[in-house]
């Protein structure tokens, strides 16, 4: 879109030479780590404070020009593109950490600081934010996409894990959405409708979130299985046993081989769980113990588990380069990489007719999965320039979305809808989908936050 | 308000013999166990399905007439009060377990199940759902207010334990707020949104819940303290600890002599903390011991506990008795029931200067409190004939609300706000309250969903 002369003025005098239209910033911005087709926006710029992001929501919301927060970059379905142009808000110099109430096991940050980043400065206290999501994603962008990963069995997801949010709403007006107590019923949940909005009802300038003691011990384990169904049985009874399993990691025999070939390692290449335990020393034996009984219960013999730290990364290292691992399976692809998450009574069946679907396929696809939410994640192999590639592998993900929605299960669990998924969200919540809009049309009557996401703006009979 | 001839005809023609305009009905269904002045509805029906709820929310809307979500009547502060008259909607008939799935560990119900009876009916699959706000309060109302109680500090609040809602919307949509997958990133989370919405924004006709395994071992212990800020410290170490404590409650010692006085026994009348911890037989005596040593490093050297259910119950049944021991400390009175909730750090300081207040009322006044949460109750006994009393009784419940807010917490961690709390909800989050009412005015632009709670309809400029 061409962009009015007197904004960009007045956005300039706010952001001077944080204001860009390189064409090679505005690329990266429009990308993501999505498969999706890259929409660079129009401008980028790099607020700093609170004050500079709300004089550019205002300032925007005057010229009703769009506005897509961006934090690391690293969502997985648009979720971050401009398909409507507009001004890209680049979030990662607002990357400070607030406050660290140790006593309160919480802290306040800024949205730019990455997982990773606020981990290491909370070392000190004693304490950890334990949400995980594989990639440092930006705590604001983590909020926005409702982000979980391998914790989120025991910790939750940024659902439960936001505690409150300071937020510049489309029409300017900055406010918060709760107090720093653990828990309130004053009110609707504005926290929870902010976190997974993917950024279309306000721009998030602070998050107050949950925070951990570092457990005293960890125990991890590793457990190979004949077959899938045996490893997700084990998984269920692990679960209502009420065993406090802080993480339960599922690679496929396909997975497992990229992992032996990327780091030279020698798994057995069968359908595989990982499981890692937090708690007390004597709390952590014995809950390692309780699950390895489980798993014989399920033909799981070569239960192997570790309680040194050289000897748990070691046993967790084959999860821990999923990624790369899986992409060394077929060097120069690219991976479509997709998710989605069922009720875990469900979970056997999905995978196996998912596994069905990829050896039709004839696609290379590892099979990762969090398979104690019931999540599970495709890195589907392509070739991007082969369209015949590209649609066997658009065929494979969208049948096997039905499937999960099918089997009562979500279209995406930690990914968000983006622009990736918005034809399977009306499939998976129906006229639901029009309370979603009735928000959005109130809260941002001009859809100038990250328009085009999520859902389109009219009902799909309209 | 006097009712439309056509719309009483065709309510009649849905409910027939369960819709009713008895004086001693509609008074029963006014008041709640609130303190708050009744406000009776015009009518009050009784739906048995789905259908007839779904029926009688499109013959309102057609006739803008108020509807009022009921439950158990258990809410206390008049969040199910009639101030617009209009319909009461008593969801008991609607009691039923959908289904229970156990691998899922999760189960669908109708709202006007209420939660005992929900356990009760849990029993044969060796799950339970652990939300105990003390009364024997509806699963729908217990979503509506956002309930929580003893148990959250380990298993979270209704916030965390509702999976899904099926909601009649005010036009009369029908519409599932999310599928069953135990996490889901597919759109705003309108379950969360729903949850502690009062029924100002929908008629809740099915919840599926979250449900845990019954824990193999349970340990119990209480331990009085010289001085409530050394008990708070206790708490703090304990939770930072990450001790994994299912329940952490705290008597002040006038409610300790209540429960003497009540049942019999002889606690030292000294602020005393109730603890319990779920999970294995070799962990819960770990989690006990642990916390015992901690409460001697605080000086609390009487600490006692127990694993024995018969044991366990003698030194709990003190807790479990809390509204009838307090009550009993003034034989004829009222007790005026409130609640607030801060961030831990701040427990010790709102509770001394309550007590302070408390001295200054003249009042008698326990104190109960979930203090793993920064969560507490007052019990203001007062001669609600006495209008000097009530007034010293509301200034007592004003200041100690507005110094919570102070504090960084909030008006009410677990009761909602009805009609009771409706001016501190703007203190507490001032334009923030705009966006609430922008999302009610979008869902229910007639304001025919439980009118006159949370919020007035105009902002408090306007």
């Amino acid at each position: 879109m061409a962009l009015d002369e007197s904004f960009l003025q007045q956005a300039c005098a706010i952001f001077g030479e944080r204001l860009t239209d390189a064409a090679a910033v505005r690329q990266a911005h429009g990308l993501s780590e999505a498969y999706h087709a890259p929409h660079p926006p129009d401008l980028v710029v790099f607020p700093e404070s609170v004050v500079e992001a709300q004089q550019l929501v205002q300032l925007c919301a005057r010229f009703k020009v769009p506005m897509i927060p961006f934090g690391a970059g690293t969502s997985l379905e648009g979720n971050a593109s401009a398909p409507h142009g507009g001004v890209c808000v680049d979030m990662t110099r607002m990357n400070q950490v607030i406050e660290i109430n140790a006593d309160d096991m919480d802290c306040r940050v800024q949205p730019g600081i990455s997982r990773k980043t606020l981990n290491t400065q909370l070392k000190d206290s004693g304490l950890f934010f334990p949400i995980d999501p594989g990639a440092d994603a930006s705590i604001g962008g983590m909020a926005s996409t409702r982000a979980s990963g391998t914790m989120a069995v025991r910790y939750g997801t940024m659902r439960e894990n936001v505690i409150g949010l300071e937020v510049v709403m489309p029409n300017g007006t900055l406010i918060r959405t709760s107090r720093r107590a653990r828990k309130s019923s004053a009110g609707y949940d504005l926290t929870k409708l902010m976190v997974g909005s993917e950024g279309t009802l306000g721009l998030i300038t602070e998050v107050t979130l949950r925070l951990y003691p570092l457990p005293e011990a960890v125990s991890a384990a590793t457990c190979p299985f004949t077959c899938l169904s045996d490893a997700v049985r084990c998984v269920i009874e692990i679960m209502q046993m009420g065993l406090s399993v802080a993480r339960i990691e599922f690679l496929d025999a396909v997975m497992i081989r990229g992992v032996n070939q990327y780091a030279g390692m020698s798994h057995a290449e069968a359908p595989t769980l990982f499981l890692e335990f937090h708690g007390t020393e004597q709390g952590v034996q014995e809950q390692a113990q309780r699950a390895q009984e489980i798993a014989l219960g399920h033909g799981g013999e070569k239960f192997q588990w570790a309680t040194r730290p050289e000897d748990r990364s070691r046993l967790w290292s084959a999860r821990d380069n999923t990624l790369y691992a899986g992409l060394g399976l077929r060097p120069g692809a690219k991976a479509m990489i997709t998710d989605v998450c069922v009720p875990i009574s469900q979970l056997a069946e999905c995978l196996i007719e998912t596994q069905k679907d990829i050896v039709s396929s004839q696609l290379i696809v590892p099979i990762v999965g969090h398979v104690g939410d019931g999540n599970f994640h495709l890195l589907i192999l392509v070739d991007p320039e082969n369209a015949d590639e590209v649609s066997r592998a658009r065929h494979l993900h969208d049948t096997m979305v039905e499937r999960a929605l099918r089997l009562q299960g979500t279209c995406t669990g930690e990914h968000g809808i983006g622009t990736g998924k918005i034809d399977f969200l009306e499939q998976e919540l129906g006229q639901a989908v029009d309370v979603m809009r009735c928000v959005k049309a109130a809260i941002d009557p001009d859809n100038i936050m990250n328009p085009g996401k999520i859902f389109r703006k009219e009902t799909a009979g309209a």
